[in-house]
């Protein structure tokens, strides 16, 4: 059972108590250590789930948390967190403010709510199923695009497209206006306040794109996999991010093509 | 002739008044143009630039100004000006709070000052020849970097190689500890305060990196060509910019060597 506005109010929390955790860390020293998938981990990753997983715990001990850092908890309530401390550690340790912390809820196994927290800026996202998403407490949406080569499309670096996934990337790239790179979940909040057009990425995993789902569609958006499925927990993690859902079709159809011009 | 204290005050005088020109228009609606380069300007990168060029002309007449949107002035004083108002202009459009105001201070055509300001989060480094760069006003240094393989590696984009340089950056980057994407100037910022080791990045125009000279340099660190030359005017703008010049000799033997795994 959702209660939008308990779990809006909780979710506040949580982001506040993972940001405090965070901002000590920001550009200080710190060890930086390489998780089994190559990717980066900080005390500052640790920190911010602890922070988020503590709050949860004591007041809804009976959800289930999966978390990037610190695994799976079972519940029995039907509802699960599911916790990205930092996403876009790279971008953290590189000192730049376009991380973000990411919490979900899921009901059901489907996100009902999204968080994405920028700490430093001070920027929040919450999208809720059936409610229009707010950026620091206003509303905003997605904007029209009326054509790929109009669009704004954003991805974290090129190296993240395993296998040919990149070519076909490099593809959709090339019929599009302008592509920016670097961002991790900032691009998705510059979708929902209709700053960018299209996010596209490749392998990401349930932490990384379960929060992101409320906050582009409640924004008027529409997310999906490469092939226009829905995202669930056992998405390859393809993910589509489209701020004008007229365009999912075109950006499906470039993606289906691969760039093998050099 | 070069006057520390009032070049520096004068130059926090022309990044709060670039500043305050930007401002309004972040993530506000305007215009955007493409200029003949295919790169974009919007109305606040021009009243960016006029902003600095009215105080320059009033302040100091008989120096010389170049600036990105509004061309050249001529001086007799053997100092030149020279201005980016917005680089990283896409990442402006796109919102995001990391791209930066350039103003460079030129003394018989080298650059003796130079100020990266970003002006949403208001963070400045400010570069002098012979005094440690400042960030918001403390001194601040670059780190030291033992191997490439240790090395935080950064570049605005992929698709900004010309020709086959992408193939010779992409080779770097193979060597390098991680690679992060996006950025613009804001990256020098990064190498200056220690958080990045190396950035990379080709065709770079006077106007994009004069000003990072003294704040990298002022920092600790180094720029030169892919050759291992000076950055003058002349330059075609092939950058390195090493945080620990004992670097610089592997950035530019891996810079000699091309990727042509795909």
């Amino acid at each position: 059972m959702t209660r939008p506005d308990t779990d809006i109010t909780l979710v506040g929390r949580l982001a506040e108590a993972a940001g405090d955790a965070i901002r000590p860390f920001f550009r200080a020293r710190y060890e930086i250590e390489t998780k089994a998938d190559a990717s980066p981990v900080t005390q500052a990753d640790r920190a911010a789930e602890a922070a988020i997983r503590a709050i949860l715990d004591k007041a809804l001990p009976t959800d289930a948390i999966i978390g990037e850092e610190y695994g799976e908890k079972t519940g029995t309530s039907g509802r699960t967190w599911v916790i990205d401390p930092i996403d876009g550690t790279r971008a953290f340790i590189a000192g730049r403010p376009i991380f973000g912390t990411l919490i979900a809820l899921l009901q059901d196994g489907w996100p009902v709510m999204g968080v994405i927290d920028q700490p430093i800026t001070r920027e929040r996202w919450i999208g809720y199923a059936g409610r229009p998403t707010e950026f620091n407490g206003s509303p905003v949406s997605t904007r029209n695009c009326p054509a790929l080569d109009k669009a704004i499309l954003a991805t974290t670096g090129p190296q993240y497209f395993p296998g040919c996934s990149g070519e076909h990337f490099s593809w959709l790239a090339r019929q599009c206006g302008d592509t920016i790179f670097g961002g991790d979940c900032y691009n998705y909040g510059g979708v929902a306040s209709g700053h960018i057009d299209i996010v596209v990425e490749a392998g990401l995993k349930l932490h990384d794109f379960a929060a992101l789902i409320p906050v582009v569609e409640g924004a008027g958006g529409r997310m999906c996999n490469w092939s226009g499925d829905p995202l669930d927990a056992d998405s390859k993690g393809d993910v589509i991010a489209a701020g004008d859902p007229a365009r999912i079709d075109d950006i499906i159809e470039a993606l289906a093509t691969a760039d093998h011009a050099h």
